[in-house]
C-alpha cells in the first residue's frame, strides 16, 4: 500500500489554523528540551505551558486544549503527575500525545509507556526504534537515537495504530503518519536537524497542538510534520551549523504561520 | 494620578550600577527558563546561581545578594526549598522577589503565593492577570498568558503594593512599577518579545538583581524594566523572527552595560 | 615543573576520533545547562542522553560509553540516582567524570563530592575555587564563580590527582590537565565565554566524551579542552555579544570535527 503525499493545500490550511486557533498546549516533557519546545510552539502562534506537579497537572490538563507526554527524563514522581494529567485530559475530552523517548532499552519508561497505551493517546510520535519497541517488535535504539529507518518501522507503526485505534507518527528521513489504514508520507527536512537537541521532541509538541485544531486529525498531524520539515530545510540553507540553525529554524516557523 | 516616566539619567545610572556591582542572584525559577534567565543576568554583568535543594537553599540565600522565587513549574518539594530560602533571605536582610507565574487558575501555586505574601517580598513582578489574581480581583489568565492589559491591572497593583508594603511591577505593553503611592510607567519593548519564552521570567531576575543595587529601589526596578524593553526594541530591529531575536536580545543587553 | 603544551597533531587526532567514534554520553547534569550541553555534544558528533531516575540510571550507565556527574543543581533525590549510575559505570568499566560545581560553600554538595572521590572518577573538571575546595585547600568561590586563577590552583590539582589516581582539569584563562606527574597547559579561549552559562559544564561533558576515545586519556582530555577554547575564539570573532556567541560557538565546534 503506497502512502499518500500531503498536498500543499492541506499544509496551507493547517498553517492557517495554527495562526487563528492559537492552541494552549500543556507540555509535560523532558528537562533537556523545555525551552526549545516552548519557543517552537510560540513561533507557530500556539501557547505552551509546562505544569508538572501531580496536584496541578489534572487541573491544567482540563483547561488546556491538548496535552503532551514526553518521557525523556522520566522520574517515578513525574510519572504520577503524567498519569493524573492524562486521566484528566481523557475525562475532559482533550487529546493527548505520547512521545516514548528511548523506550525499549530502559525498564521504567518501557513499562510506563506500555501502561499508557491503555489510556488511549490520540497520537504516538517516535523514531523507528521507539515505535518498533512500543509495538513489541524490537529492543529499542542506542540511547535516544534510532538504529532503524522510518520505513522499516512502518509496518510496526501501522500495526500499533490499528491495535489501539490511534494515530502513529514514525519520523526519520521520511515521516509517516498512519491510522493503520491510511498512511501519509512527509518528505523534506535535513540531517542537520539531528545535530540539534529537541527537534523530534518539539515536533511531538507541534503534533499535540495540531490535535486541537478542527478538521481531519491525520491530515493536520501530517501538516504539522511538514511544517517542521520545511522549516528545517529553510533553516539549513540559512545557517552555517547547528548553532545558527536553531535561530533560523524558529524564524522559519514564525514565517510559516505569518505568511 | 498620572504615572511618572523614567528619566534617561536614571536609566544610565542603574546600567552603571549593574556593571560595577555584579550582583550575585540566587534564582529558584521554573524549568523552562533557566538557561535564558542565567544568560540574561550574565549579559548584564550579574552573576546567577540556581541552587534548589531545601538543604542548600537557605545556605545560599544567605550568601547571595538577592533571591528570585518563580513558581512557573512549582512542585510541592520545590515549594519547601523556596520557603526555606525566603526565610534565610529575610533573616539575612537580603531582598527577594516573587514571580507568581499563572497564579489564579491553579490551586497549589495560588495558595502558596498567597502564603508567601506574608513573608514580605521586596518586589512582586507579574502580568496583569497574575497581579489581579494575587490582589484577589480576578481568577487569573489563560495558562501563563494574561487576558488583561497592564493598565487595567494598575489599581490592583497599587492596592497590593500598599497592602503588604512592597513594590509591584505589572508588565505588558507598558510596564508599571508602583509602591502604591508613586508609580513609574515604562514604555517600549515589542510584541515579538511575547513569542519568546522567558522574557517575563528573565525580567523578574533582572528586577531581583536591581534590588541588590544601592539607591532608590523603585527607580532601579523601573530602570531594570527599561533596560529590557530597550534591548527588546533593538533586538527586534536586528532580527527576522523569534529565533534570531534571542541572540540579538542578549547582545543588546550586553551592550547596555558595556556602553 | 613546566607544563607541556598540546601539539596540533594531537588536537587533530582527537577531533578525528570524535568524528569516527561518536561516543554515547550519559549526562546527569544541572537543570540550567541541559540543552547547551546536549547541543555541544551533538555538534561534536557525540550522542548525549540525559537519564535521571534512580531506577534507570544504572541501566543506562551500563549502556553508555561514559558518564558525566555535574552537581550544579544537586538534590538529595538526584544524589541517589547519581551514585547508582556511578556504581554501575564502575562495574561495567565505563569512565565517569565529576564536575563539582560550587563545591566548598554548600554543605550537601561538598559532602557528596568528597564521598564520590572514593568511587574513583576518571577525571575531575572544575574551576580554580572548586578544585582547591575539593583538595581541602580553600572554602570555594562566590556562587558558581571562581575567586582564584587556574595557575594558583595547579598545585592543588596535582595533589588531588596523585591522591586519588585520577586526572584533574582546572580551567580558567589557561586550562591545566594533570595526572599529578605530567601536566598539559591549554591556552586560548576568550573572556566572553564566561558571559554565557554552561561553557564550563559543557566542557566537562566533552571531557567525558573524550574519556571514551582510544589512546592516551590525558592527551585526549587536553585536546577536548583545546577544541572548546579554539571554538570559543572563533565564535568571539564572529559574534557581537554573548547571544550571537552561542550560535557561533556551536557552529565552530561542528566545523572542528567536520574539517
Amino acid at each position: 500500500m503506497q502512502p499518500d503525499l500531503l498536498t500543499s493545500a492541506q499544509l496551507a490550511h493547517t498553517s492557517h489554523l495554527f495562526r487563528t486557533h492559537s492552541p494552549l498546549v500543556h507540555c509535560i516533557t523532558n528537562d533537556v528540551v523545555q525551552t526549545f519546545t516552548a519557543n517552537v510552539l510560540l513561533a507557530l502562534g500556539a501557547s505552551p505551558a509546562m505544569v508538572i506537579d501531580a496536584e496541578e497537572t489534572p487541573q491544567f490538563a482540563a483547561i488546556a486544549d491538548a496535552l503532551l507526554i514526553n518521557v525523556g527524563t522520566l522520574t517515578q514522581e513525574r510519572a504520577g503527575a503524567m498519569r493524573a494529567a492524562i486521566e484528566s485530559a481523557n475525562a475532559n475530552h482533550k487529546p493527548w500525545v505520547l512521545d516514548p523517548v528511548a523506550v525499549g532499552a530502559l525498564t521504567l519508561r518501557t513499562e510506563f509507556c506500555h501502561q499508557l497505551l491503555a489510556l488511549r493517546p490520540a497520537v504516538i510520535r517516535g523514531n523507528a526504534s521507539e515505535i518498533m519497541a512500543l509495538a513489541g517488535m524490537s529492543q529499542g535504539g542506542r540511547g535516544v537515537d534510532t538504529t532503524d529507518s522510518a520505513s522499516a518501522a512502518l509496518p510496526a507503526a501501522q500495526a500499533l495504530a490499528r491495535q489501539i485505534s490511534t494515530l502513529v507518527v514514525v519520523t526519520g528521513e521520511v515521516d509517516y503518519v498512519t491510522d493503520g489504514h491510511r498512511t501519509v508520507a512527509v518528505e523534506g527536512g535535513d540531517p542537520l536537524m539531528t545535530r540539534v537537541v529537541g527537534t523530534g521532541c518539539a515536533l511531538s509538541a507541534v503534533v499535540t497542538a495540531s490535535c486541537a485544531l478542527p478538521g481531519d486529525r491525520l491530515d493536520n498531524v501530517a501538516a504539522a510534520c511538514a511544517m517542521m520539515k520545511r522549516a528545517g530545510q529553510t533553516a539549513t540553507r540559512k545557517s552555517e551549523g547547528p548553532g545558527s540553525f536553531v535561530a533560523a529554524f524558529l524564524d522559519a516557523l514564525y514565517q510559516e504561520v505569518k505568511a
